[in-house]
């Protein structure tokens, strides 16, 4: 029988040192794409087989950290996510996506789905229609790292990463008092989901701090998507006395208010103007340019995956905790909220 | 010790039977949502644990599927993943998602986390930069179901489902001259990708079929991205005879050619046409709106999916084949390119 290939042989014939080659095997960022290439190469020709299977199980880990987004389709999401990879790849870890569809039930066979994969913990944004948490508090119960982002559940108590909601929506209508308008409408989205009461209560607040009115018929109910944004815009724009200014709870909400606005024939932003939520990656290549609030996406990722592997090691010595960090918003004055100086 | 809950336990709570509380379990189609809300809720009361990794490891199966995908910022691939979704989940099926973010050793990577989750196999559109196979190649040969979407190599022959891209391009070009443009550019890709250099051959033909100059000088060769489509059509204009239309090889390349258009302050479509390829999620919203060619992403992850259970069924049964499904590229006439009429 053949002797079994080891990384010492690739080594060997690569004049080079085994924890480079097992560095490059295991795709470490501190060795060149250069090498890594030729020690695939070497390894194939060799007939090496990497079992990291059985590696993760002397270790107990797989190195891989499964991440559950409501939608890939949502750049936001896709932007954060990158934000994880960032981080985590530079300590080995890689990870595995599972798209929930903003349904529970898809979410929770995604915990499943993550766990039977053997991911050594779960970092997760919560899907819209979800509104009890058995399935994250069963990984919770079983000790496995859980780490939330964006839309977070307080009373699970686990590390989470949001930015602060209320303030950017206090920081959005600020800028159209600022901007001149007077009678500010909001677009909102469910109100189980805290960071859209966060925004209503942020919007609210500005208003009253400079003496405006917050009326109920100025604010809609809608449901988070271009259609329903139109919807309630058309709405909004129909009654006896309209807004001149919205803020849109995010920004596929205020894509469908700028078409009802401009279905009607209104300039933006000179007759009314227009902000959103997000920076959705459309936002800026619109006419006109949306006004909106980053979430400081990369840096959510990054600091999602430095508390999951925080967690990990206090798991280690038996500590436990729920620590959460709030990210700063960040205004994006463009076109559509301009007003001075136009 | 106390006796273990089963399914037959939940059932009998319930009074239905235990074929309905393991489909509700297993989140089957065919169980309404309150159904399952009241299964998992009695599950969850009765202390019940479902061990599915036990039943996979006695079927041999996890009833997963890995799917690598570029990136998910990409609308286009956020959407074809959905369309996989909808058939996977219809059979039972769940999908775990990996991002190559166009890297190789990434894309390697990926594959080997895939696998090591135990995923009964793995559908795949190959990243950007990839030019070696071997890491497809290495699953073909550990006979573990793989199938191959837009991006495909013919070469590693796995079932795979494309467009036509060639005829897409062709479409896309034909449509530009009946709307009466003469000097028609082209804004490619990297050549060593198929689908790049097959919409390159459909624009070359379409003009020679028409008798319009195919010219070096109309030809760009761009990094399929915004700055890259801004670059390359800065190019364009600045030449001696400047085109009066662009066909650009994807949405953003496209973005990219309309700000430089705006900026040397050229009108869309009257002075200049353009027509993008993909029908990215923004290119309906952007100003004017662009036209494109839609690729039918979800019947395209709806065909991948389905190849993909039939080649699990076939490799059953000893066969292999390399079946590829062509769809048909649709035509999306907007504003950016409709000069007859406006």
């Amino acid at each position: 029988m053949e002797r079994k290939t080891t990384i010492h042989d690739i080594a060997r014939e690569l004049n080079t040192t085994a924890a480079t080659v097992s560095r490059a095997l295991n795709n470490h960022p501190s060795i060149s794409a250069a090498t890594k290439e030729m020690v695939r190469e070497t390894a194939a020709r060799l007939n090496y087989r990497q079992n990291k299977l059985a590696s993760s199980l002397r270790s107990g880990r797989t190195h891989t950290i499964g991440v559950i987004i409501p939608s890939a389709e949502i750049s936001f999401f896709g932007s954060v996510v990158h934000g994880i990879e960032r981080v985590a790849r530079s300590k080995g870890y890689r990870v595995l996506l599972f798209q929930s569809n903003e349904d529970p039930s898809c979410e929770a066979e995604g915990i499943e789905a993550l766990l039977q994969s053997k991911v050594d913990g779960i970092i997760a944004s919560v899907a819209k229609e979800t509104t009890r948490y058995q399935h994250y508090l069963e990984v919770k119960e079983r000790n496995i790292p859980l780490v939330l982002f964006d839309r977070v559940d307080d009373s699970l108590q686990v590390p989470s990463v949001v930015i602060d909601d209320y303030k950017g929506a206090y920081m959005a209508t600020m800028h159209l008092i600022e901007q001149g308008y007077t009678r500010i409408a909001h677009i909102s989205g469910q109100q189980h989901i805290k960071i859209f009461n966060d925004r209503l209560r942020g919007y609210a607040d500005a208003l009253r701090v400079r003496g405006l009115p917050v009326e109920d018929d100025l604010i809609a109910y809608g449901k988070v998507s271009v259609d329903s944004g139109r919807d309630c815009t058309d709405k909004l724009l129909s009654s006896a006395v309209p807004p001149d200014a919205i803020v849109a709870v995010e920004d596929f909400t205020a894509l469908g208010a700028m078409q009802s606005i401009k279905r009607i024939g209104l300039h933006i932003p000179r007759e009314i103007g227009l902000i959103g939520f997000a920076n959705e990656a459309f936002s800026s290549y619109i006419t006109p340019s949306l006004s909106t609030i980053d979430q400081q996406t990369i840096k959510m990722g990054e600091e999602a995956a430095l508390l999951f592997l925080d967690l990990r090691k206090k798991k280690e010595n038996g500590q436990t905790n729920a620590e959460k960090i709030v990210l700063d918003p960040v205004l994006l004055i463009r076109e559509s909220s301009q007003r001075i100086n136009v």
